[in-house]
């Protein structure tokens, strides 16, 4: 392999582990990875646990600093370095440092874009709004907290780290408050399967209100649509993000429409030396022919492991496509998703099937219920999407519909599962057997 | 649907729910049951927790009486009622009437056979030397253990039926010591990921001896191989179990050597109008061609349900096979595996990879680690058996790989697996994806 010259942007989940990744198949290849901010590959799944102090030292969510990677896996990482350009012609990106102001070039023989996406900002100068995206929102949320002895704290938004953040600091205990613009909460979830988010805010006296959104914030005093005027400590908006595409628009490198970046099986852009992964990505359903979306952090691991393959030459390693796995706890439940999109059910002449019954045997303790359903194509009977919701036994069904779908299974292959049983853990019909069975013809 | 003459022989999984399945899709046959025992349709894998006073209630363990059978189902069951003869020429069944003495013959349509198999008996004969298999071996422990204030019992074998039992004895504040005859214990496991049965042993200072047998028994003074002698209150024997298939010897009902009746994919015999079930069935795995004898509960429903349907006329419902997945929970802990058997691996040119992991994200609280092996064939790269011990997340994993295993997934397909992630369940690159990364040529 000949010594090649790699650049990486982005040094968070995707561009680090691409990075390292590809050092591991590639020991002699110059590496650098440019990352706009200040820290490198924190984990950002555990920021709203960290602000719970759920997650005891800040150094747990920052395994890795630019001298340790330099140190073990000869990478450089230069951080607060922002790649604003990319000439694909010339093979060159320019940086700007932000640490001196002034703009650098560099060559590269290879690039791996994993620039991710931006918190949407909401249009209020207030020195008390915040969204959390990185480590630097992080700190400047718990500085914020502990300097100002913050106790209420407004919510805007009910998407997943909205609500792992609401839980986070009611258990930390401050106040939160949660407002979201529709009725649409949690929205990679069935919204019926979504009312045990409500009756756990209900069950704690957590205040919420849907289709309610701020109007105005005058210091403290917000006002909102519904002319509801609240004061609040704090304020933390979840409304989204935005892909950090922008620098990309004249590189010749294909962005959708939408700011994202498709790439092929090898998560190549349509520039062959150019690669991306992780949130900037757009890509396909692997059980359905359906463009997908999963900006989520399995996706990033996976993509910088097949990216640092192609790099070395193992062509026969390839991505194929996205199931579109995803969880989350609130409070003492756990919802989860796999499959297509609700959106994308439209695409099918489909069926759903569903069971509600105990985790476990019925006569064995600490039984919960647990509500669990799939989506099928009517006419291939194949499966497209498994929603679940309860206290235990959630992430283990929807984890097993999403090996199924990987495999294009049916719904009728799912009375053949042959669950593992104990009284403490199934049924030796289980709910997932159940779905087949309900399902029959 | 003409309607039919059926004959069910037994009335626990197997059989009772065959008998329920069969009238699901068909409310005309005439359907009875015989049972040699005197009761019906009881949760077997309940009964250690019962013993435990885990499982509060005895009727918890039997929902399913006969005059609830007749009254819901229109099927006759006749407890203590044990089938002694077939003839499959005539379409005749001897009966025996335990109540009465006497013998009475009834014909058939069509025959299933769920006889299971009874536990194998030690041979020495004093009162308080038990098995467990059914609701009156536990009707016969609870009732020696409470009358006789029971506190030193002796739990000889270490199957999963004695581990289990062991832990609710004493849970529920006996003293149990357990020998076994070899080093082999939890057999369905491998020998090394024991070990925690061992610890979970020490930790609470419960005795155990292997390589050890009982030798005599003179009243409650027991004297063993090893040539110790203590006293015991009660003894219990797991030492394996033998097909209740005598009674088919001169059927021409095809029996295998050891005892089991191998059945096709619909779960009929060699006689086309006789279908057997349960633990009494000898089958194949679905995912290598091999021999497979899975005596679990989940077998038994899965049979019922397909025979059901081709007594029904549903020719195209067939079972694929086995893939083997088994679980038992022994104190803090979870042992489970699927596949094939230890022993059937030798049938493969193999190779063995495992990780070892926290089972969900080391920053998020009450991680606990998790233990998790696959092997596949080297040259086919096939999953063949994969096993896992922990505290939690262990039936989860095994039953991935189960769904894994019914696609004939390979263990690089394991790196494509897209785990639900969030921090309380498992991580970005699950243990299962590194079972593929670590097996990657």
């Amino acid at each position: 392999m000949s010594k090649r010259k790699i650049i990486v942007v982005g040094a968070v989940a995707g561009g680090a582990t691409s990075a390292s990744q590809i050092r591991r198949l590639d020991p002699e290849s110059d590496i650098t990875v440019y990352e706009k901010d200040r820290h490198m590959s924190f984990a950002n799944c555990g920021l709203p646990y960290y602000l719970g102090n759920i997650v005891s030292s800040r150094d747990q969510l920052l395994p890795m600093t630019p001298e340790k990677f330099k140190d073990k896996k000869n990478i450089t990482v230069k951080l607060q370095h922002e790649v604003i350009a990319v000439d694909t012609d010339k093979q060159v990106v320019t940086v700007k440092d932000h640490t001196t102001g002034t703009n650098i070039e560099d060559n590269y023989d290879i690039l791996v874009l994993s620039p991710g996406a931006r918190a949407r900002q909401l249009e209020f100068d207030v020195p008390h709004l915040f969204t959390l995206r990185n480590m630097e929102d992080t700190d400047a949320i718990e500085n914020y907290i502990t300097t100002h002895k913050v106790q209420r704290v407004l919510l805007i938004g009910a998407g997943y780290v909205s609500l792992e953040l609401l839980e986070n600091l009611y258990e930390r205990g401050l106040s939160p408050t949660l407002i979201h613009r529709s009725e649409a909460i949690n929205k990679l979830m069935d919204q019926d399967m979504n009312d045990v988010i409500l009756s756990e805010l209900d069950a704690r006296d957590i205040p919420y209100r849907l289709n309610e959104e701020v109007t105005s914030i005058d210091g403290h005093t917000v006002t909102f649509k519904s002319g509801t005027v609240e004061d609040y400590d704090m304020i933390i908006a979840g409304v989204g993000v935005q892909p950090n595409s922008e620098f990309l628009k004249s590189s010749g490198i294909t962005i959708e429409e939408s700011g994202y970046i498709p790439v092929n099986a090898h998560f190549q852009t349509n520039i062959p030396n150019v690669y991306a992964v992780g949130d900037i990505t757009s890509n396909r359903y692997r059980h359905v022919d359906l463009p997908a979306h999963v900006p989520l952090a399995w996706g990033a691991h996976r993509g910088a492991s097949i990216i640092a393959e192609h790099i070395a030459g193992n062509k026969n390693i390839t991505f194929e496509g996205f199931i579109g796995a995803s969880i989350v706890k609130f409070f003492d439940y756990t919802l989860a998703s796999t499959g297509v999109t609700l959106a994308d059910l439209n695409q099918f002449d489909y069926a759903m099937v569903e069971v509600k019954n105990g985790t476990h045997a019925g006569y064995y303790p600490n039984n919960t219920p647990v509500h669990l359903r799939a989506y099928y194509d009517k006419q291939t009977r194949r499966l497209l999407r498994a929603a679940a919701v309860g206290k235990s036994g959630v992430d283990k069904r929807i984890d097993v519909l999403t090996m199924a779908m990987m495999h294009q299974a049916t719904i009728d292959d799912l009375t053949a599962f042959e669950v593992a049983y104990a009284p403490p853990y199934s049924h030796p019909k289980d709910l997932i057997n159940m779905l087949g069975y309900k399902a029959r013809p």
